[in-house]
């Protein structure tokens, strides 16, 4: 017998799944955590009533919160993940043969251990990869320890909405954090909201960011279960400028050299990201002053 | 009292808004209509249970199926629709001062009628430019006409999916006959679907344009009330090649002439639009032999 999974993240719109099969089902002590097979999205994970991922389109995101800083800045030593206990980015970040570690820190130790039973389809087994380190903590305090100032090449925070535990994800001393954590030549990669439906989280972001990091820009990505469609990816930098950091010609041949297989990401759509159109643009904050 | 409005365009997955007031509900001769008003997204058009438009996010799509090849082609004459009783395409196409025509070929003049008294927010006049001819007949049979025959720089099917009486707009004979409709340097626009969850729509659109016209090449838009992410819409032409026609400085050029308002368009989402993610490539059938 099917179930029903709605979600209601906005007032008066809804999507809704048929649960072909429940696979888990639990409270986690951090939030209410359910695993499905649909009919049309694979497996699909969801916290606290809220859509995370699903196997149909999982890629369309976490490629696109790995590839470009990666290829942008023509390889990294360590990267970290804020949340992403899924292990979806974690993957993308680990097909690029010369990262030295990724640090995945996500407080909630049910989402690592059920992630790693039940979606193989998702992180692919990337939780056997040595250069893997899972940190079953609070990123906050994570990121403010002496060993994490200065270490990082890519920040990637996988962050849900703000709401509930994840809202201090989203303030000013979490941005500082990132900041210090970040390599000179580093860059950190935000979950920055679907601006058509949240364009307030979208500009609040932009504007504390550009308060924290010299250099800040979005692009954007496409993930249709992400409602909404095109999602924004705020990038922050001490110094590197994102887009203008490769050359269309060395993003062709660094891609061609690593040969990793992606589904969305390509140095074609990797530019066109960056294209945001106006309604977009007028959400950016003016940052003078 | 709300009533709830439930979109099942795709077996197991729905998407669903509250309605605060039903503005119009009928069964047309064609299909069955309701237009009502949402939180959330506006006024919506809704035909045989399938979202056409909503006020919020129209514009990602009429835009995009008009500016692209009117500003590739650095200007056009005659223009015609297919369907789009709505409006929304008719207005876009006719912000530009220099088209001549517009044929608006829609055989359900109920549409048109209750588009005209209710969807001001979407067509904004339009149907009193003098430019614009709506005509309340078959597309199929208007295209055969010959009157119709090499008319046309630009021919837009803004079509449903291809399911009853649309599916005539979708076979072999009917793109031959927009192919005669064409002029020489003319281009042809549709839309072929959302690839994430209509990959066969997509593939067989292009496989039956291609044998009807020597180039053919798709770019992609995102409509959030076309769940899916990115919608493809695909070009076809006798001879012109739209992504090529045009260096990015002359778009830019004839951009900031035209002095149009738009909100998804611009120089950077035009040329960004035609970079297809690998699993959308991976769709494109082999045009060989």
């Amino acid at each position: 017998m099917s179930r029903t999974i709605s979600e209601s993240l906005y007032d008066g719109y809804a999507q809704q799944f048929d649960a072909a099969a429940i696979v888990a089902e639990e409270k986690t002590g951090f939030q209410d955590l359910l695993i499905f097979d649909s009919k049309m999205h694979g497996r699909v994970l969801v916290l606290d009533g809220i859509i995370q991922l699903t196997e149909l389109d999982e890629f369309t995101y976490s490629e696109m919160l790995a590839h470009p800083p990666v290829f942008a800045l023509g390889g990294i030593g360590h990267a970290i993940i804020v949340g992403g206990g899924d292990g979806a980015v974690a993957e993308e970040i680990l097909k690029h043969p010369d990262v030295k570690s990724v640090d995945l820190v996500d407080i909630d130790g049910r989402v690592v251990e059920l992630s790693k039973q039940h979606l193989g389809g998702v992180h692919n087994g990337v939780f056997d990869d040595p250069r893997l380190s899972v940190h079953t903590v609070d990123a906050f305090e994570f990121l403010a320890s002496d060993k994490a100032q200065g270490r990082y090449d890519l920040i990637v925070a996988d962050r849900p909405d703000p709401v509930g535990p994840a809202e201090v994800l989203f303030g000013q001393s979490f941005y500082d954090r990132v900041r210090n954590a970040l390599s000179d030549r580093g860059v950190a990669v935000f979950q920055t909201g679907v601006p058509i439906y949240q364009p307030e989280e979208f500009t609040d972001a932009i504007a504390l960011l550009s308060k924290a990091f010299p250099k800040v820009g979005s692009y954007l990505t496409v993930t249709p279960t992400y409602i909404g469609g095109q999602m924004a990816l705020t990038w922050a930098s001490k110094g590197t400028d994102l887009p203008a950091a490769t050359t269309d010609d060395d993003l062709r041949k660094r891609f061609a050299a690593a040969r990793i297989e992606t589904r969305y990401y390509n140095p074609a759509t990797h530019r066109a990201a960056f294209a945001l159109p106006p309604f977009i643009e007028a959400l950016v904050p003016s940052t003078e002053g």
